[in-house]
Order: C-alpha cells, then sequence, then structure tokens
C-alpha cells in the first residue's frame, strides 16, 4: 500500500515506489493517483523535444541549473524512446544531468516507452501528476524525436519548447510536419554554428503557415547550452520566453480552455490504456494472440473477423 | 458498395476508393477486406525507413525502377508523418516518385496519421492489404522517422530495410535505440560521402549488442541512390539482400513463426483500433471530452476515476 501522506511530504522513496507501480499498471498506483488529485495542479509543467542531436540534453540541464539557483524544486521527466526487443534506452545524453542527483530538490526520472500504444503519453502524464504532489514547483519533460509519440507525450505539458539546431538541411522538413505545430517556445541551440540565422528564417517561414495563426506569439530563442556546466548562454533567455508563454496562455479565460484542453487529452489516454488492457485480457481469454494468429496464417480465418469477436467478447 | 471482383481485377478507381474508405474508417471497408482476404498472401512486402534526410525516397525510388525492370508490378505506401493541427504531409521528397505516375505497373498511396493511436499501424496493414488483392508484386513501406511509430508501420513488412547516412554522430545513437532492432538489411546511403567506413563500424558494432543475436544475418549495403534517375549505384545489391532475407527468413519452418508474428501484430493493432473507436463512441455518449474535462479542471472529478468510469459503461 502506498503511503500517500509521505508522498505528499515530498519523500523521495515513497516517490520512485509510486511511479514504478504507475510502470508496472498495478491498480494500488490508481488508487494512490487519485488520493493524489486534490494536492496536484500547483507544479508548471515544460516540455523538451526536438531532433536528436540536437542538445535537448544540455538545454534541460540548464534549465534545471535556472530554476535550481531561483530557489525551486525541480522535478524530471525524461522519456526514453525504447527498443522494443531489448527494453534498453538512450541514456547516454542523460549522464551529464548526473550532476544533480546529489541535490535534492532535483528528482529525476526515466521513463520507457513499455510497448503499449498510447502508453508514453499515459505515463507521463501519471508522473508528471506524482511530482506535482510531491512539492516539485517545476516539472521538466525531455523527449528524444518529432513523432507522433512526442506530440502526445508534450500534452502533458503547460509550455512545450522545441529545440533544433543549424544545419539540419532539408530535415527541417520533418520537425514542420510533425511537433512544430505543438511549440510554444523554439530554441535555436548551437547557435554559434554556421547557418543559425538561416534556421531561424526557416523557422519563421514555417510559423507563418501554422494553421492555428498562433505564430506571432512564438518565440524564438537562441542558445548554446553547452558552454561549461550551468553556462549554457540563452538559458535565461529561454526560461523567460516560457514564463512570458505562461503569463500569455495559461491566465484568465484562455487558461481555463488550455486546462480543459490538457484534461481531455489526459482522460482520452487514461481511457486508450484501460481499453488496452481490456484488450490484453480479451486476447488471454482467447488463448492469446498466439492461437489467432495461426487461424490467420493458415488462412482459415481473416484478421478482421478475428478482431471484431476479440472486442465482441469484451 | 465496393465491388470486390474490380479490386482483384487490378481496377485503379476501385482500388482507390477501397483504401479511402479504410482511411475513413467506413464499415463497408471491413467487409470487403474481409472479402479480399482468401486472396491475399501473394506480395511481398519491403519496408523502407530511416532517419529524415537519410534519402530514403531516393532508394525507394531505385527500387522501384529496379522491380520494375524485373517486370513486377509494385505497390508503394508512403506513410507520412502529420501535423496534429493541419494535416499536412511531408510531399516534398515524394515529388520525384512522380515519374512513376504515370506507368500502370505502379501504384503509389499516401498514408496520413489520422491522429487516433496505433491508427497508422492498421491502416498501413489494411493499405497493404489492398495492393495486395490488386496483385501488385512488391508492396513497398516507405516510413521516415526511427520512432515506436515506425517500429509499429514496419511490423507489416516481410522485409525491413533501415535506410542511413554517414556524418549523423551521435544522433546514430537514435537509430540504435529506435528501429536498428528491427532492421533485416541496413543501408548506408550516400556512401560517397566522408565518413561511411566509421558509420558502418558503428552499425557492426551496433548490431553486436542485438539482444536477439541476429546480427550475422543482417547485411549492410552501401548505396548512392541519387545518382540519376534509376542509376542508383547498390539498388541491386540492396534488392539482393532483400531477396537474401526473404529466402532465408521466409521459407521453411521460420517462415510460419515470422508469418506468425506478422499475424499477430495485425491482429492486435486492429483490435486496439476497434477498441479506440468504442473509446471515441463512449465518450461521445457522455457528452464528450469537454464536459469530462471541465469536472477535472474544477477539480470536482480526478482524471482517473473518470476514465474508469468511461470504460466500464462499455
Amino acid at each position: 500500500m502506498i503511503d500517500v501522506s509521505r508522498i505528499l511530504a515530498g519523500d523521495i522513496r515513497a516517490g520512485a515506489r509510486l511511479m514504478r507501480e504507475v510502470d508496472d499498471r498495478r491498480p494500488s498506483a490508481l488508487d494512490a493517483l487519485k488520493a493524489l488529485f486534490p494536492h496536484t495542479g500547483k507544479a508548471y509543467i515544460v516540455g523538451i523535444t526536438g531532433n536528436p542531436g540536437g542538445g535537448k540534453s544540455t538545454v534541460v540541464d540548464g534549465l534545471i541549473a535556472h530554476y535550481r539557483a531561483a530557489g525551486e524544486r525541480v522535478g524530471v521527466v525524461a522519456v526514453d524512446p525504447t527498443s522494443p526487443f531489448s527494453g534498453g534506452a538512450i541514456l547516454g545524453d542523460r549522464i551529464r544531468m548526473q550532476r544533480h542527483a546529489t541535490d535534492d530538490g532535483v528528482f529525476i526520472r526515466s521513463l520507457a516507452t513499455r510497448g503499449h500504444l498510447g502508453g508514453l503519453s499515459r505515463s507521463t502524464f501519471d508522473v508528471v501528476a506524482v511530482l506535482d504532489a510531491m512539492g516539485y514547483d517545476r516539472v521538466l519533460i525531455e523527449t528524444v524525436g518529432v513523432g507522433q509519440d512526442e506530440v502526445d507525450v508534450m500534452k502533458a505539458a503547460h509550455t512545450s519548447v522545441v529545440v533544433t539546431v543549424p544545419g539540419l538541411g532539408d530535415d527541417i522538413q520533418a520537425i514542420k510536419a510533425g511537433i512544430l505545430e505543438i511549440a510554444d517556445v523554439l530554441a535555436v541551440n548551437k547557435a554559434d554554428r554556421e547557418g543559425a540565422d538561416r534556421t531561424e528564417r526557416d523557422l519563421l517561414h514555417m510559423l507563418d503557415l501554422r494553421a492555428d495563426g498562433d505564430r506571432k506569439d512564438v518565440e524564438i530563442i537562441r542558445t548554446i547550452a553547452n558552454r561549461g556546466l550551468g553556462k549554457g548562454s540563452g538559458i535565461a533567455e529561454l526560461a523567460e520566453a516560457v514564463e512570458r508563454h505562461r503569463e500569455r496562455t495559461w491566465t484568465g479565460e484562455g487558461g481555463v480552455r488550455r486546462a480543459r484542453a490538457r484534461a481531455q487529452a489526459q482522460i482520452a489516454e487514461l481511457v486508450r490504456a484501460l481499453l488496452a488492457d481490456r484488450a490484453d485480457r480479451a486476447l488471454a481469454s482467447r488463448g492469446g494472440l498466439d492461437g489467432l494468429a495461426g487461424a490467420v496464417v493458415e488462412r482459415r480465418q481473416d484478421p478482421w473477423s478475428l478482431a471484431e469477436s476479440v472486442v465482441a467478447s469484451l
């Protein structure tokens, strides 16, 4: 049984235990999250994503140092794309964050996809809620990539920062088509590299094409995050841009609208995740997927009829 | 009503219409797919993916030309990462494929994510089945990226080719952690660039770390795909490596095992997709997500209890 009061007191061990139970999809985790709910809603959640190689981890590292210097307690959810076979995660980049490991005011939690569609976004919402309840003022969600996974994970954030670098060339198309449209703030990292002007121009052009017409509100900040530990240039400016976005977006009527959209995303993720659990149970009761797959391979039954009968049996 | 016999006769218009109905999740599409099932299982399906900027489209273009020269009919499913707002897709790279547009033996179909988790993989399976039933000997699935989406989409392929390029540096980590482990054949494209040797060495090293121990079976082929239309170097070698993988993997007992794994993936995707449709209906019957989200924002109810009650009401 999870001791909710210990989590509310910020107890690291109790918090870590609940996060493991969240990962393992234990029913007890659900009960604890419900009990914590009235105590959440205080943390400000900043998502950071972008192409691999863009130096997101150094940006996150710089932001941690920045918020710590301002006296805030910082929780970090590091979302790892995972191999479907080994369950391995990209950890190399994260090692530099370890300098915060001895700081009581910083809690870093890695989160790997469990192979469940939609599971990653749900887990992110859940872990963010735990960090929020534990009293972290600021929660950073770091994720790698520009695909639908990242778009879904970023739904848990109040402000989404998309980090890019000069020299990606046509690859910037991929940012455009994917995650650019959820960006609230853009960071051009490694801005001392050749091509930073062109990258900024390209981003401005893409923002003009944004369907939601929010282009004017998206600030582009240049950063050089790897200038020695915590000495990154542009980090304070990036944090200020995040605060401006917060004030613009999360106050007044617009804030209520955004909060409803965020809650919608969370409920939808949870419903899908609970249904996926049900589907797993339904498949298990039918002798598992392997038996059904045999019928398809031997062409005795088609996969569409089989799937319908599994769902009908729920 | 879809005329199944016209699809089996290879009628382009009937095929395209069914694919649209698949996209729109029409019940009639499901009926047509069931009716087509006994006529499928003939096409050989090759997936091609990798980082943006790796020149996948030129590789696909080269393979189309190669298979056409061998007298095969070729269907292409071009999977587009899509903006959550505008529904826009990456089309720039695809324009070069248009030279095949006037060739009756080539059918190119773009597929964009519909915002549904898991929907992309399900749609890929469905569209591949239609192309198979239409009599295309070879179906190519092209997708951009190295995330979970791409891993899921590649489940529909018999042979998965992962295209990479020299000079990605540490970004190769992202390939490693993500999609490398599903690679059956690796292509180092733009192999005339500096660093091709190092890239190949890195890939060999990563293959050694592969959990499934299949390292020795994964061939690495160097290509320079953009040497003029259809004149790409290494394309024939790549096609030969695909054939070797096919013979090694899809014959005998191992072939049955692989076929069962593929059918399992398809059934699981379909079950999830049908459940997601149910979830949408359940949410609609509760007045939609917005009403539920209001209760969360006003902190009258927690999202976990709400999601449970939605699922319980199914």
